[in-house]
């Protein structure tokens, strides 16, 4: 059969790496597909740039639209990046009848919902399996692999960036800045690492893994999103003496009321094997209603692994090209017309177990107050840490662990324990999930 | 779209969770799947036995062939195990231009090929994504989500009955033969658990998986199998002193010479995410050029995780009912005409690290003796442990852990330390791997 001709656009790390190995893996890929995959073309801002893969094999141009527009392609590949210029790339390869293998979070997280409903319209395939998770193809064994569950809830660990800093603060002892400093040094993090330890990134991410897990529409402006900066080895110490680690988590489960959807740090059993996902792996734990728990991993980032779900989508793709598009697996899941309307809930809806850490003044009767508060509040204790240095200190930490609360009571109650005439500075609140895999 | 008839032969425990799983999840399936999955017939040996689930709303026979030779069903589901009548099941379901999904492991290692070649030639699709790691869909992970790579490696526990028994040896302390009674109470274990515990199932598993992998035809009767029976307490509590666990792997590798297929214990570093995959869970690792270290973890039987697989492959072959049969997902992951003849190694080839107990007559010079004939033979010795007990003992045992070494030289190492007039009795030989995940 004729190849397939592909246009990338963007050479940067991600595309240069897919053209390396469908290059290097050209045979098998086509052993595999059935047809040659052959890249044709790439865009790229500056042809004179350096690349880090050879470039003699396909033309340059500067202009993306050169590509989105030329009959001779069928697949357009973005790897791009950003949301304003990758969206009008997408959207006029889409209209003009190509197919689209994506790996930008951020486009199909923020404009997903209008992307696919062209794309249903003009009977395009998008794939986005880099998307999330790097070579975990993970997209794939929710949407396809577990089809037949019924999916209960979700975790993971989606942001390689985040999981080094912890894992770094975890086994070397160091504090979140020397992490980061670190992190930017190899690499691993951008100058301005917001999107990553803030978890913009991870919530990009955990939209997309929401939506195809229960059939919702894409719905990144309702996701609950707290980042790592403020964890400190303080409370990573703590955490180990109760039996956890601190990790940066994507949540979504579903319960009676509606979705959870919330990226925030997270106290995991030391046993759990995500408690165990360390440096710049990836790793998410999916529970289905038949399959129970099962979990996915590796690398979440980087040139090759990224490149791996990339070309993974252009196989997937090559042997689509004669399917009925109705017969497709959906771009969601679900079919188009078939998605829910199920609430993404608020957090303060959400119920989950918590780690506190107060620093209290040391006299009789401080812990009688505390108690009494959550106690009040009708949140139960499941194990308390008082710190005695066996020396005589004016102020000690206090760490709770509570059992299972929902987060507007768990509200009142920093607001009560920070007010106590007895209590010094904030409270730390750090969730805390009972993970089992 | 009108309903996709299926005809389910065999409502044990898998049948039965298939039903369920069916009819439990009905909706979110056929909102997956676009169309409803319907079971119409099922086959039983006695239709007057009690079943696992709701059998009202279908058709009941004890004649498999009355389903296979049915023009209403369209995908046959072979739930029935063995390879004997299953084999003409689906040979004769195949023949009638019915679709096939099958749980059998032993049918697909033994009769894939035959059964392939029979599907491609009357445009049949049969699944078998349930026949390994139950509801892990590590066949759609290998065969589609990996398409990119070069398989290198894939190290799996794939025998939940094997890893339950070796997790209660580890954990609890107990013999290969309390533990296995255990598993026999529990229902993990059959009566005659051969099967299980001598490996032959997991040679079952790692048959499939390497043909996918490496795009070679199925080839059991190559792979080498050994058990478990012959591990001991001391071996567990050994290796753990030195930072290793014991697993039961079933692993595929590619040399420069062929394909290494083996099934034994090895001792697998202790932080390996691998090691840590405890009780009847089970879990894969997988190698590729690009994405690197993968790993792939979830319920390895049971009625709903193995459902879970069954059902994924019923929407797969749903979705694919209107595709040209020559752009599917090829059978064993490369187009049929384009497999690979890379031999199969024999044992004897095979490089990996060892664990070695010997023992031996407490008296000067004996050490100096072992690693003389290890030395001579090339071995290094990566580590010694003789377990000296401070009170004069006659016997002692001695422990080493050689570097990577050919197969054939240790069996030549053995031979010779056996010889040696102060060893007593048998040297136990567990081999090492130094997995990273």
């Amino acid at each position: 059969m004729n190849p397939v001709n592909i246009g990338i656009v963007g050479l940067g790390t991600v595309g240069a790496g897919t053209v390396n190995v469908l290059r290097r893996n050209a045979d098998e890929i086509a052993r595999r597909a059935g047809r040659e995959i052959r890249v044709t073309h790439a865009v790229v801002q500056d042809p004179d740039k350096q690349r880090d893969c050879d470039i003699s094999a396909f033309e340059l141009t500067t202009d993306p639209f050169e590509i989105t527009d030329n009959p001779s392609i069928d697949v357009v590949v973005e790897l791009m990046g950003g949301e304003v210029l990758a969206k009008d790339v997408v959207m006029r390869a889409i209209a003009n009848g190509k197919h689209v293998v994506t790996a930008n979070k951020a486009l199909i997280a923020i404009h997903g919902n209008e992307i696919f409903e062209s794309a249903q319209l003009h009977g395009s395939m998008v794939a986005f399996e880099a998307a999330v998770g790097g070579g975990i193809s993970i997209i794939k064994a929710i949407r396809e692999g577990l089809a037949g569950n019924r999916i209960e809830s979700l975790a993971g660990i989606i942001n390689g960036t985040g999981n080094y800093i912890l894992t770094g603060m975890s086994d070397g002892g160091s504090e979140f800045s020397d992490m980061l400093a670190d992190a930017q040094q190899l690499g691993y993090a951008e100058a301005d690492p917001t999107f990553d330890v803030e978890g913009i990134d991870a919530a990009h991410k955990l939209t997309i893994l929401a939506s195809i897990a229960y059939g919702i529409p894409l719905q990144f402006d309702k996701v609950y999103t707290e980042g790592i900066s403020h964890i400190t080895q303080e409370d990573i110490v703590h955490a180990a003496e109760l039996g956890y680690r601190i990790k940066h988590l994507g949540i979504a489960a579903r319960t009676n009321a509606g979705i959870e959807l919330r990226v925030h740090p997270c106290l995991v059993p030391q046993r759990a094997l995500l408690a165990n996902v360390d440096g710049v792996m990836n790793a998410i734990l999916v529970n289905g209603d038949a399959v129970g728990p099962t979990l996915h991993y590796g690398s979440g980032a980087g040139a090759e692994p990224t490149a791996s779900a990339v070309v993974a989508d252009l196989v997937d793709v090559v042997r689509a090209l004669t399917t009925d598009p109705g017969n497709r697996v959906p771009h969601l899941a679900f079919q188009p017309g078939a998605m829910s309307d199920l609430p993404v809930l608020d957090m303060e809806q959400v119920e989950t177990a918590y780690y506190l850490r107060l620093n209290v003044v040391n006299r009789p009767g401080v812990l009688a107050e505390i108690t009494r508060v959550l106690g009040d509040l009708g949140i139960s204790i499941e194990a308390i840490l008082q710190k005695g240095s066996g020396v005589a200190e004016d102020v000690l930490p206090i760490i709770i662990l509570t059992q299972r609360t929902v987060e507007s009571g768990m509200d009142k109650a920093l607001e009560q324990l920070k007010s106590l005439a007895t209590t010094i500075g904030d409270v730390t609140r750090i969730r805390l999930e009972q993970i089992t895999d």
